[in-house]
């Protein structure tokens, strides 16, 4: 049967390493994959206003799936530009980050097993600011009927495919009436059409506290935006960091752009030493999202044990292996 | 002497019974402090507007320092009318919260000691929100140069009389470049102040994810109110929660009113299961506002070595004690 082509962005620093051992690992698993990789240039292209050449953002909307490593901080322009230009170009309207603790890799923690789907186009991220008067500025956070519907639709749709029994909507209505209160309107309503979930309602503050103190309690968890960045973060914590963590954005059309959402960490950029678990499990999410549910088992588990094992680990997990050489034994 | 007169709000559900306790135990302690108790009403007082009567709140700004229980919802009104209109009415500008392990009290930490000192009266809290257009609604998150400069002298002025070394501004100022990075200038302006305290700035969600990693990587934490409310709770949550954590506001004029941040609980008001010890250790960060270091470290000593010694817990704590016996062996 013909491949599959999906787009690879191998990003900057450790970025090209660990896309590497992606690149390798599924070709030993046979996933019938075709990559097609795009670099990110140093030049603003003039068609996307960005570092993002217009090549690029036409290869995912082709190939409807990616996978992302890190992309560096371009000089003169914030980190953020290349993210939020991905995210606004490709219409990438929920990130989901599913956490788990991983077998035999200590944390204070042993029984995280959670997903977080987070609003990923407007609230506190509309970009809108001003200042008043001198010294009285003002940001907008933008909440729409539109917007929630779809990450909420996206949420129960994404728990009921994967046996998750629970949907927790986070929100400070108590503070944001109408802002997060129009967010929880909306997942009421897609509630309703789920009656097999269990649908509740965790103030974010609240929601911190029980995440820290019992994360068994969770199970999938839907958001506005800025509480996604928090709580995703918050919860790659629980399970030893980014480093360890899979992302994938939905995007409109049907897009799935799988990333890894540490840094391009350059003080260890080609000197072998990356660990590329985050987005070898990021293309996992892709691999799932493509249906491949066969190899994508193969490979997490592979990856899995041989964190469990212990023997190959990178430095960042406290081992003494190589990148290639932790790729090697998965 | 003349005794010092202090405002008593005992609040709703268990709050009069955890007022007892710190009574008693003030008391025990020959504390100089003469209560003035008054009781939020049933009724909304005209020259308020809320359940907050026009005597209670002159009684705090004649007395310059209080101490409150929870105060339930009241019907009809969110619980958010009473603490927020507290913090309006009376300025109450910064929040502190002490959080730190309680020797003997096992949670997945016992490395915690950290001070959160958040914004209180404005940020995302603004209370300004509209709907632009059908399903398009819109909050303003406001900062000031004034509010952000005076938290943050607040939090360094805290530092160094506390002998705390570092400051950590919490901010999410690569997306809020305006809002948050206002409240970032005004943090640098006045670490240049105190150049024996070492100033950082972390980006919230970053901050959230170390906080659970290794929560010994911080000291004093300032942030806008959001993060704040947020972060606290997270912190409490590290140490057992919000049942063991003190919290102080300070407001205009020198006012000092420190509250129990925990719930009223009216399923075990009036059953002396209660644990008074946020009460308890909130009065405490009253005495410390008062220079009565002795009081307060007495009174602190003997509820740690109470929860150590482990013989006398309330239920949720895990033990069997009522309140009383509780209160008796402090
Ligand atoms: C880098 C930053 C703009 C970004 C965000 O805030 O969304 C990051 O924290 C993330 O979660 O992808
Ligand atoms: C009850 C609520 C309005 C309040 C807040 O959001 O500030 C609470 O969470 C707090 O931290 O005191």
């Amino acid at each position: 049967s013909t491949p599959i082509r999906a787009t690879l962005f191998p990003g900057d620093g450790i970025g090209p390493e660990i896309a590497e051992s992606v690149k390798q690992i599924f070709l030993a698993a046979e996933v019938p994959i075709e990559w097609e990789e795009h670099y990110v240039g140093t030049e603003i292209d003039p068609r996307t206003q960005s570092f993002l050449t217009w090549e690029s953002l036409e290869s995912v909307r082709r190939n409807k799936v990616g996978l992302k490593g890190p992309m560096a901080t371009p000089i003169g322009k914030g980190h953020r530009s290349l993210n939020l230009a991905l995210r606004k170009e490709l219409n990438l309207y929920a990130n989901v980050r599913p956490c788990y603790s991983l077998p035999g890799y200590k944390t204070r923690y042993d029984d995280v097993d959670l997903i977080t789907i987070r609003e990923n186009t407007e609230g506190e991220y509309s970009g809108l600011e001003h200042q008043v008067v001198r010294g009285v500025v003002e940001s907008l956070k933008i909440i729409t009927r539109q917007a929630s519907l779809r990450v909420a639709e996206y949420a129960f749709h994404y728990a009921k495919a994967h046996g998750r029994e629970r949907v927790s909507a986070i929100h400070k209505a108590n503070i944001m009436q109408k802002t997060d209160g129009l967010f929880l309107k909306c997942c009421r309503e897609v509630a309703e059409k789920y009656p097999e979930i269990t649908y509740e309602e965790v103030v974010i503050d609240n929601c911190c506290m029980m995440l820290v103190k019992n994360p068994a309690l969770f199970d999938v968890l839907v958001m506005p935006n800025l509480y996604g960045d928090i709580i995703s973060d918050l919860c790659a914590g629980l399970i030893g960091g980014l480093g360890l963590t899979p992302s994938c954005n939905i995007g409109g059309g049907g897009i799935a752009l799988a990333e890894a959402v540490h840094g391009s960490a350059p003080d260890i950029a080609g000197k072998n030493l990356a660990n590329p678990t985050a987005l070898l499990l990021s293309g996992v999410t892709m691999l799932r999202h493509l249906d491949l549910h066969d190899k994508a088992d193969r490979i997490q588990n592979a990856i899995l044990n041989t964190i469990a094992e212990g023997k190959y680990r990178t430095a960042d997990l406290g081992g003494k292996s190589k990148t290639s050489e932790f790729t090697q034994a998965i």
